[in-house]
């Protein structure tokens, strides 16, 4: 496995892998692994003949008071997980050379962008894009993997590939959870005992919004109640948003439409986690 | 020589060409070709393998009161000229196949897009930015090819290949003029014949700077003043801007720099003309 630094050196790997057949797919991360990214790398892998990782923690992505400075770094680790899911080169890039001085462009998915973890961290989605942009320039895949974890996300980059005729396909992969149902994310490492505990009901929650679409004529909007309701609830959570909206544009739904997803963000403790699911309505009318 | 409307088909046919090693050279026009168009698609023939002209009037980078619907279509025409000049493939999309109805992504080069055209024109680079990126990855060049006459576009895409990490290299090809110095331009048969007499005046204001950055003492600023000055004089123009600037950031100089260059806008009758001239400063003190 290659770990390689300098952007203009990964391209060129990537254009000779390409130019001997090969098909190549890209995972593009933040560091600090857990077995969602794996998962991830092992997808690339059973579909592609270059499989590049890139691990970059990109501070254009970060609010002004968020965690980008604290922001977990465990490179040999890393690499250490790349390596047994079969990666073939992982791309190392520091802040210098993804931004020059002078660096003053930006890729933004208008609406998309705006509700849910747009209107809690603005700017956030714009860093998002441009930096993902420069990921898909540098590396040149086929593919591209990406965690349905952040389902808002994974929405913006596959809008910004279409609008912008990136030759390249989205996968969205599932959500790999604990056993006990919380969603694997590098800044679980955050939370206290007691916090982890608490976080588990994100999952319940889940769990009771795709059991209320199968099982009772309750409309969306009213789900997002139930949901809301059981979130604030729970001692220790500090609730930022829980809706069942449209599962492509994030609008608002009223009625019982077929298929939704489920968002859902709080705070516990420090830390802010978000976590979704798609959930399908029975044919049972309001 | 093809003529190709379909996004994913251009793109195909290029990576064919990459595929069988020939290098791929692209030159983004809105049509109305004249002689300035047909020399930057003999530039890229005597570089290029592989030779793509595209003609799209981008409505995108029109503003309201703009002259989007009567900018001139010469379909033909155009497709004569590039075939003359050597293109083996002209790319010429409608309106739906580069915008879906949910496109909402665009690309800002921020700093560089707001003087001069930018604070003209609000929204304009914006639109450029954008659909190059678009073109530049439907048809993935080596090289792609632009005229010295929009100086300001080609900083903008120049800075934009260099913040997203666009693997290829921008050629800024010399201004193609007319007989009397006026600029090459499809919006120069908008001129009435009196107009046109009047518009060489803009060449002839730009060789002033020119001459007095090289034989006189005074400023950027003090050479500014003057081209003003000179223009303001002309009956049936209108001066918009008149200015030496840095070269590289359009930003003011008030001192004799080594080098820079001389920006013009002026509206004869209806029509809005740009001109520029890079200048150099000899080795006197103000």
């Amino acid at each position: 496995m290659l770990v390689v630094a300098s952007p203009v050196e990964v391209r060129e790997l990537s254009r000779c892998a390409r130019k001997s057949g090969r098909t190549i797919g890209v995972i593009p991360t933040m560091g600090a692994l857990h077995d969602g990214h794996v998962s991830l790398v092992r997808y690339a892998r059973a579909d592609c003949d270059f499989v590049i990782a890139t691990i970059f923690v990109n501070p254009t992505q970060f609010g002004p008071n968020e965690d980008f400075s604290r922001y977990p770094r465990t490179l040999e680790a890393d690499l250490e997980l790349c390596r047994s899911a079969g990666a073939d080169l992982v791309f190392t890039p520091d802040v210098t050379q993804m931004y020059g001085p002078t660096a003053q462009t930006s890729v933004r998915v208008s609406k998309l962008s705006l509700p849910f973890e747009g209107a809690h961290r603005p700017g956030h989605f714009d860093g998002v894009s441009t930096v993902v942009a420069k990921l898909f320039l540098i590396t040149e895949p086929d593919r591209a993997y990406f965690g349905q974890k952040d389902y808002q996300q994974q929405l913006i980059i596959r809008q910004m590939v279409i609008d912008l005729d990136f030759g390249l396909q989205i996968v969205t992969c599932p959500i790999v959870r604990e056993p006990d149902g919380l969603a694997m994310s590098s800044r679980n490492r955050y939370l206290e005992p007691d916090d982890r505990r608490i976080a588990s009901e994100i999952f319940q929650t889940l769990l009771l919004a795709e059991s209320l679409a199968l099982t009772s004529n309750l409309t969306a909007s009213q789900i997002s109640v139930r949901m809301q309701e059981r979130l604030r609830s729970i001692e220790g959570m500090e609730l930022s948003y829980a809706e069942v909206v449209d599962e492509a544009t994030l609008e608002p739904l009223t009625d019982r439409p077929l298929e939704a997803v489920a968002l859902i963000a709080v705070r516990v403790g420090t830390t802010r986690l978000i976590d979704n699911m798609r959930i399908r309505f029975s044919n049972q009318s309001p």
